[in-house]
């Protein structure tokens, strides 16, 4: 988990925005504001009109939506710091769009991920990315460059206040292999996944959840001569099914999500070089990932090591037949926010104490992506809070 | 598919007995045979007197099952072939009592797998070690060694008649990695298993449609806070989760299922150094295995050529975006013969053109067992079926 500073004062706090709130990534956002009890001084949720939702719970409250129309960025003044859980498209229109009004992005989405001016955060892993950042991106006007407070063409806003949240199964991954990497050089990582339908959106996860009401409707007699459950057809079927990830496969056989998990791997872990190769597989279950993780690293490590190793890493619980007397599962993560990582052994075809096998479990929409979109503010407001001795800092006055 | 010899006339057919009838494994047994057409003078159905159900579907007919107690070979008597879909223990027993009563045996369960002496076959792949096999093994006093036709004590009784039908995995995966060992080598192969529940018996599958009712039932509102679905606790938990293969796990960390993943793929390949490693799930599905495979090679092969090679490979399909515009899945293999194969592509951390990541599906209780089973019987059948100039081949008076 991120570190705390000491809790800003309510006049310091900055004023949120959360658009897309009406998603599930959305929700588990403003779920996890209250239940974090993240410094706020105010709470404004964003959707498109489109979104059928106009409430959404916040801890105790329910909370209006505002309706999100273009030109959206007009309704987004007066935010200190915006999360977007919008489609990568929207993100690139509207992260410019509040950085030029003077907020800090968290941005969800793929947009930003693949540039190199914008840190690629996993709090755990390379929280240090974000030392300053906060300061200098939200300084405005007081000792920053000129018109650093106004928005820039072209990806000049990079460095400036926006930072890109992961894919879910790298977010996940990340929390376990940056400890290793770190102990021991990561040289090769393949990663088996079985993913969520919480990741394909709300569509994926209801046309789950229809097809289990529609099996279950069928007379145990009549199952088996059944068509499948009838799930949206584009949505293909899910239930007791498991299938290749929807996203486009490229001219190598990739689909989208092994490519972000090479990409974004390599730039979390700061190993542009590190041999990445992935099969990404949904699965029906509704919001917590699994992976299988085969591993090389660079210099042996035993696996007692490992597994003490991981035992004290933030965010991870080690959960084998010796701790918790099972396997990690996603049962057991649904609704949390450690990855469990088990199944920690020899993989026998690599070479001699260098390889190993992993099993990983983690929330989709903790971990995956809401829950590390707050740490990685939460790490920002720390590192923009006023300190004993740095008083003059010019980071002092970004949440006036 | 096994190749047929002309059909044998019906005083010629064997007489068929099917141990363990009443089980998921036995019941597709019962079907395949009616569906397959297997040539039959008799066939009589058997189950432990504990099984509830005590008639099974045969085609159009219900046949009535036999209860089997101890000493249960007094009543496998007059059966020229038996199929033996029983727990290890139980095949132990009842393998080499057949045997010696005469009768050829494949059995489907792990008792003798890792026998050097019993041929352990996927007759796609190593069908050769069936040949002859039949007429020696039934060949009952005419030129055989003197009291042949009696049970042995210990292991004597091997490459008597007796066959082993692999793993449900190593079945689905030999079909297909059998040619690309043939046309290259194979080096290394890594399998990640996405199981049904099929694979833990009508226990295991039973529990998984009880939670999904169980979960229908529960009211939308109420589904979040729900305790999981109430299977039977010593199964676990496995609707909308995924979970470590169940068998026990070794000193090394390896589970049975993977154990048997790498000793059975060995020696159906025929490949002892083979370095195999394996990590095996299971998954919300209910009859079809899916496996994602990663290998080495040791001569090169180019993509074209595994699609090529594969797509004319007996019991495979090739689907993939230019074959059927999928991937491979559970629920386009349930209830059906053949093993899909896709995603055919280069894992880029591998040797140079000598890695490949392949995903495979196929029906567990087909190919990954009664299907192998019957298609051994047939070629059982098809080496001891009378062929032209062979008339006095011991073989001819197997099925008398």
């Amino acid at each position: 988990m991120a570190e705390r500073s000491a809790p800003l004062s309510r006049t310091e706090a900055p004023r949120v925005g959360v658009v897309g709130a009406t998603g599930l990534v959305g929700r588990e956002l403003v779920t996890l504001l209250a239940e974090r009890r993240f410094p706020r001084r105010a709470l404004r949720l964003f959707a498109s009109p489109r979104a059928g939702r106009r409430r959404v719970r916040c801890g105790e409250a329910m909370l209006e939506v505002e309706p999100l129309a273009p030109p959206e960025a007009d309704g987004l003044r007066n935010l200190d710091l915006v999360f977007l859980a919008t489609p990568a498209g929207v993100s690139r229109r509207l992260a410019p769009a509040c950085l030029g009004r003077g907020a800090a992005v968290v941005d969800l989405s793929s947009a930003f991920r693949a540039d190199d001016n914008v840190p690629l955060v996993v709090p755990e892993v390379n929280g240090a990315r974000l030392q300053h950042l906060g300061m200098k991106a939200l300084d405005r006007g007081s000792g920053g460059s000129p018109g650093s407070g106004r928005a820039h063409a072209g990806s000049s806003w990079s460095g400036r206040g926006l930072v890109a949240s992961p894919n879910c199964c790298v977010a996940i991954m990340a929390t376990v292999l940056g400890p290793l990497h770190r102990a021991a050089g990561l040289d090769r990582v393949e990663a088996t996944t079985y993913q969520a339908a919480s990741g394909g959106g709300r569509a994926m996860l209801e046309s789950l959840e229809r097809e289990a009401e529609r099996w279950t409707a069928h007379s145990p007699g009549a199952r088996s001569d059944a068509p499948p459950g009838g799930p949206r057809a584009d949505l293909g079927e899910l239930l007791f099914n498991v299938r290749s990830h929807e996203s486009a496969e490229d001219e190598t056989g990739l689909n989208g999500e092994e490519r972000k998990i090479v990409g974004e791997l390599r730039r979390i872990l700061d190993a542009p070089r590190l041999r990445v190769t992935a099969t990404c597989v949904r699965v029906p279950v509704r919001r917590a990932h699994a992976i299988a993780v085969t591993l090389t690293t660079r210099r042996p490590m035993g696996l007692a090591g490992v597994r003490e190793l991981l035992g004290r890493s933030p965010g991870v619980a080690v959960v084998d037949r010796d701790a918790g007397g099972r396997s990690p599962e996603p049962a057991w993560v649904d609704g949390r926010d450690l990855v469990e990582v088990g199944r920690i052994r020899r993989d026998p075809t690599g070479p001699g104490g260098r390889s190993l096998h992993l099993f990983l479990a983690g929330d989709q929409l903790r971990k995956g992506s809401a829950l590390n979109a707050i740490q990685i503010a939460e790490r920002l407001l720390a590192d923009s809070a006023p300190r004993p001795g740095r008083d003059d800092a010019p980071g002092l006055h970004l949440y006036e």
